[in-house]
């Protein structure tokens, strides 16, 4: 099987082998190595001099301690235009009040509802960088650009989008990112990174959920330490993860991300097929999942179903508003070349015999060249 | 190196073997049918016909989960009688009203006082079953029969006990129980097991921590999912450490757990060591982990460290209020006879070598014979 999931991804074989040891305690020095060489990288992977906490959870487990540990700050507003923007919407209604702005699954924010909010009142923008639901990457650096105008805090879910795509915390002025490692970093599940600006700690709200207070992670990383048991195991993973993005370079890990998501977007295109997002000038698409509208003639299901039985490959489906209306290739961790081509051999396959869409994939090898 | 500690405990070569294979989709129903076995052995370990969820966090997280969801009920009581027992009142006071009851460390929670407490009004009881920081086993059933009187809920943290020893919640009329994957199940960390009953429901608070409300694992159970993304390596490890419960029979698990501590506890004693807890008629010792007293002549770090350099074992320091004072040897999973007489065998000569106690190998021998 071949997993072009947008998370969890397939593993490398380096990774899957560096969980086959025996368990270490969780105060020993060798855990706190583990602890330190993870934060050191997390920090190039985020473009940040801040520190970097590690909870045992999902990416939503992190996004939610950003919101809950900041929650002081005061009124929040949540960019929402797809399923993970919604989610830090409910999030943040949890701890604050809260203006959601609600835009259509695939359409840009508009920058404009956000400086309005702001002039209203609000005190933190808290937004989705890569939505992985619809394929967009929202614009980052314009949105932290117009929140520092309004000395707004900014907290970024960078899930699927840090180690696979650019992220610069500090250069764009973000307060707090967070992401998962069962994505671009190319390790399994259940282990969340959050970088924390200096500034965020002003607004440290103490009623925040005790397993996600970054207070307490605060505190014991001198020691190398969690302050509850982390998951070893997920450690010694994301461990050699990490080597293998220092071995590769942040700069050409990106790259490859670029080439492949845009080999898969050439190919839907020339296809004859439709990309589901509608970047605007300041958002774009995704570079690490591509979200393809299903064309009239097949369903979401047959059509995932058959790659997955003829070609082994398991391709993904649209999630809530979009369910059975598009699927969704991720091009994420150590995906290379030709396992992209062989997903697009396969879905192209599928959809010929059918005569849904025309032959293309020269297109996706153009642009794989080296 | 042999890890005695109270978790993360010695992983079985078939466990750290079920990691080492190639990521699964969380959607899949592959999955669904991990989980599904995983809830079904839980369900025997916790002794109930209730439905089990698992969170992908600590033990804290699973009894954090507990307390926020249910935290509509009211005001709260905790039985603090040790670090957990402490970890469960901070929690409580994070969601609600709480009265906490406090106890010396190792001694026994009052049973009076937890009626009075009631008498005032407290409408649910949290506690720990197995103190592991003081290596008390609480009396679960006492209290619980108490809580019931008063018609008050029932939180148990059973995170070092469930597995290792009888956890009968049905019986005894617990409404909420937690354990975590790395003690007395055998796993590795990183997931947490919430089991609950009908009746706590009841008292769903729709603020606690998103990522912690169980309401949402309740509605994924049935579509055999898990509302964010779980560790599904961990899940590998623990479907294979459950078949090995299955395999052994819980009535055998806890039969092995109590022959290898009273081991622990007779060669201790019979040394002239002298154990930490002082349990009355209602408590008792822990069957997972043994508080032993440090001896004068000799300080906690240079035992533990001799230890874990001579014979590459590694045992438990005593924590926060007994940090120094204590050192603790933990039998929980997978752990049999020769890990534990190896572990006697190196205290003993360590401590010999410095005339502080009498030989005592031989008691712990005859406790061990089939």
């Amino acid at each position: 099987m071949l997993i072009m999931l947008p998370g969890p991804i397939q593993l490398h074989e380096r990774v899957i082998r560096a969980m086959c040891r025996q368990m270490i305690g969780h105060r020993s020095a060798e855990f706190g190595e583990i602890l330190k060489f993870c934060g050191e990288v997390m920090k190039e992977v985020f473009g940040t001099r801040n520190d970097v906490y590690f909870i045992t959870g999902s990416g939503t487990a992190g996004v939610e301690a950003g919101i809950a540990s900041f929650s002081g700050v005061g009124k929040f507003v949540t960019l929402e235009n797809g399923k993970f923007g919604e989610r830090m919407g409910e999030i943040a209604e949890r701890y604050a009040e809260v203006e959601r702005l609600s835009f259509e699954w695939g359409k840009p924010v508009d920058l404009e509802k956000l400086k309005e909010a702001l002039e209203r009142g609000a005190r933190a923008v808290a937004f989705v960088h890569n939505e992985t639901s619809t394929g967009m990457l929202n614009p980052a650096e314009e949105i932290a650009k117009i929140a520092r105008k309004y000395d707004a805090l900014t907290i970024m879910d960078a899930i699927t989008s840090a180690g696979g795509d650019y992220v610069k915390m500090d250069e764009w002025g973000i307060d707090v990112a967070v992401v998962g490692t069962q994505k671009c970093l190319g390790a399994p599940p259940g282990l969340a990174a959050v970088a924390v600006s200096e500034r965020a700690w002003e607004f440290y709200n103490p009623k925040c959920p005790l397993y996600l207070d970054l207070k307490a992670y605060r505190k014991k990383l001198p020691e190398l330490q969690t302050p509850y048991t982390p998951a070893v195991t997920l450690f010694f993973a994301l461990e050699e993860a990490l080597k293998m993005i220092k071995e590769e370079g942040i700069e050409n890990r990106v790259k490859r991300h670029r080439k492949l998501s845009k080999a898969v977007r050439t190919w839907a295109v020339n296809a004859g097929l439709s990309l589901f997002p509608q970047p605007d000038k300041y958002s774009d698409y995704s570079n690490t999942v591509t979200a393809i509208n299903i064309p009239g003639g097949i369903t979401e299901k047959e059509l995932r179903d058959t790659v997955r039985k003829e070609y082994g490959i398991v391709l993904s489906s649209g999630q809530d508003k979009v369910k059975g209306k598009i699927f969704r290739i991720a091009t994420m961790g150590s995906i290379e070349k030709f396992e992209v081509m062989a997903t697009l051999t396969a879905v192209e396959d599928v959809l010929l015999r059918k005569n849904l869409i025309k032959p293309a994939l020269d297109f996706a090898r153009r642009e794989l060249q080296p």
